[in-house]
């Protein structure tokens, strides 16, 4: 229920905005361009390449993530009569193109690489063919989700990786950056391999494995640590105990009394670290646990974790059965972001670049060529769409005349799924979560490389 | 119109969760804990303070922000069928519970320091007093908003700081973390001084100025640089042309040409560069531009910006009238989280606090004192709520029952405003974008010593 309190002069704000609002998730530009496009009948067919620039030092490779949302973006893309009078207000649209406007819908393609397949600097991971104005319009939100998306999937990857055989659950939802944050990282973490994730709401919209027991100030609250315990296992039996609120080798001695108390009642599936020297720690805990016979109780920990701090855990043989990964993980915190682009490379049948230092762009719809060998990829080629090289091709159509085609519907585990296979098919020092040299090979097919240089010879004489 | 097409196995994802799910945005913990909780009966006053435990080295001081969301947040915060049904789903949740808290509602106060105020490392950001439950379940949500405004907030802040005089605008919806950062965003970005955003959502939400002009992919959907700018132009007369795509300097050429051509029809407001040597081109472009009698139009500079890069094209006397900063602001990349908590620190009368190690907390209710001397801040005192000390009480009431006061309700500019007056009387180290050696001093008062010992030394003893 919406209470409708208004003060003068207070514009009330939306917890979240609905969904409704996002074709109005874009920058400005893309409307004056289209305001632009449409007062010069510009509408012929244009060819959009979205990929990474670079490969972060920090990154071997990219986990693609986030193509599902783009197509449910693409699929339901309107403005709304509330949007329309909004732009109307801004004094710089014309009343035509606003009507124009209102009729707006994607019908354009899509064709990208699959979620959950590694990918590399250059290479597409998705490419739109529509109408200019159309695939124009939506470059913002859809580099903004595959952006994110891949970001954190890519990350996950990482954490997941350093703890082989572990568990690994997602603790990130308070300080990721805002709640669709929080949301698509859930879901890109599954794709990566994390187990389960703390976050209710994800967990509900995606189907995901949800997790999570107490917080310090359960303990607090109670007069004391065995009250807390008791309370608490009395309503969650096979609950993990957070042990370090006081003192940790105490902590686990009231967890050893408890089960001493309960007798065959005691059902705790572990306790909880979450501060101090995790690998010392773990240690004597494990020691406490086991001498107390109770070697079923396993020990999760948490606290400002990362793919590092995991490594070295678990290479000093700390006795760590799970790890909850938090801030990290959700921020990608050493990679925050990445150089992520969207660039027009054909319109009206013709090959687009920019010459701006630094910055090119390959021309035309391309395609990306994996070849493997013994089980493992070997290389990559960027080429021409409609060229026959040797290799897996990536990029699938999943969506056409702004319909999602089978392949654009894929399901969540057969995702993560795949993920983990195409990831095991990674050479080694790529797949190790430290940088490789030399990075994994990816080659430009001689007829891609043939038109680029023509169309820069036919634009330099012009 | 959603479309309802279904693919067996398939569950179809929102673009982005409506508001009503904003309950369910929240730590699988939260609501186990929120059960134990019911079943022992546990439901008595409980205060929560939300602080940064320490300050990032790259800040000297934070701008608080996202107050308004959480109260938004706690004014509407009710479990749906829906959500209850879901919870009912995952098995560890008992029907009595569930019932209860399909009738949840917050009916706790609130007091928080108001948004675009400086704060320092453990000065709460806002206190929540409530029933135990009702303060432990807004524990994720409230954590999120804050952290990541006031993140925000505070990395503008130093961008705009390091352009004074200049033009600062958000350019940064597409690589900022999903729709909901960019949104709050723009509101926090604000509030610390940009002067307009690229995100018309964000616009339309917050009556935030929108700005933007043309992409490269407008300039290379043409047959030339000329064609577009004429064709653009004569859609937008005062807009500002994109000069980067093919060669800086040869855009530049063809902008002048164009000012020949249309004479007193020419009403182009400045010019964009958006790769390359900006100090060198700037001032080669402001030549150009001068030479032609083209003194009013304006450079505007773009690519990878932030606060520092700016100080230096500023330091170094670059003719650059705007910058449009997008990813670096966008992420605060240098500090893309914080050590932000939430943390009980008073249950049924009696202060709480925690002894992990490096985790205190300061227990009970309490107020920052600020203290002014000539204009300017001198120091901050952490005292108990009710104490009377020197200086300016920073947290206001602004929730009480639930319902938000008159303080809860600042228009948007007012808190613009006050952000700049309240920056404004910091200490001038502290105002500067390099670390501040000494930092700002913070004390704790001897009464609020005096109760953190005593509930130390009470604790020990049992």
């Amino acid at each position: 229920m919406q209470k409708n309190i208004s003060y003068s002069g207070f514009k009330k704000s939306a917890v979240m905005p609905g969904p409704n609002d996002a074709a109005l998730f874009t920058d400005l530009y893309e409307l004056t361009m289209l305001q632009a496009y449409f007062h010069e009948n510009m509408n012929r067919q244009a060819v959009f390449s979205l990929f990474v620039r670079r490969l972060p030092p920090e990154r071997n490779f990219l986990l693609a993530c986030g193509l599902d949302t783009v197509l449910a973006y693409l699929e339901n893309l309107t403005f709304t009569r509330d949007s329309l009078d909004y732009l109307g207000s801004l004094g710089q649209f014309s009343d035509s193109f606003l009507e124009w406007l209102g009729h707006f819908r994607f019908t354009g393609s899509v064709r990208a690489v699959p979620e959950g397949t590694p990918v590399f600097a250059n290479e597409p991971i998705l490419e739109i063919t529509a109408s200019l104005p159309q695939a124009q319009l939506i470059e913002t939100f859809v580099m903004n989700q595959i952006h994110l998306q891949t970001l954190l999937a890519s990350k996950a990857w990482r954490v997941v990786t350093a703890a082989p055989g572990k568990t690994v659950v997602d603790f990130g939802a308070r300080r990721m950056h805002g709640m669709d944050a929080a949301l698509k990282a859930a879901r890109a973490f599954h794709i990566a391999g994390v187990a389960a994730t703390s976050n209710v709401l994800a967990g509900k919209l995606y189907d995901l494995p949800v997790t999570g027991t107490m917080a310090h100030s359960y303990i607090q609250a109670h007069d004391n640590e065995t009250d807390a315990f008791k309370a608490f296992v009395s309503s969650f039996p096979e609950t993990v105990l957070l042990v370090d609120t006081y003192d940790t080798l105490a902590g686990i001695q009231k967890v050893i009394e408890l089960a001493d108390t309960l007798g065959d009642d005691f059902r705790v599936k572990g306790v909880r670290l979450d501060s101090g020297d995790l690998l010392i720690l773990s240690r004597k805990v494990r020691q406490a646990l086991d001498n107390a016979g109770l070697r079923q109780v396993e020990i999760f920990v948490s606290g400002n974790l990362d793919e590092y701090r995991i490594a070295d855990l678990i290479k000093a043989g700390a006795p760590i059965n799970g790890f909850g990964v938090g801030t990290h993980m959700g921020v990608s915190l050493d990679v925050p972001c990445m150089d992520i682009v969207y660039k027009l490379c054909e319109y009206a049948g013709e090959g687009k670049l920019k010459l701006s230092r630094g910055k090119p762009v390959l021309p035309g719809a391309k395609q990306v060529f994996r070849t493997e060998q013994d089980g493992r990829f070997v290389k990559d080629i960027i080429g021409c769409m409609d060229e026959n090289l040797p290799g897996r091709p990536l990029l699938e159509r999943v969506m056409q005349n702004g319909q999602r085609l089978p392949a654009g519907f894929r399901d969540l585990n057969a995702i993560r799924n795949d993920a983990e296979i195409q990831t095991a098919r990674l050479p080694e020092p790529i797949a190790d979560i430290h940088p490789a040299d030399p990075p994994f090979p990816v080659e430009i097919s001689p007829t891609l490389t043939a038109l680029q240089q023509q169309i820069k010879k036919t634009f330099l004489k012009q």
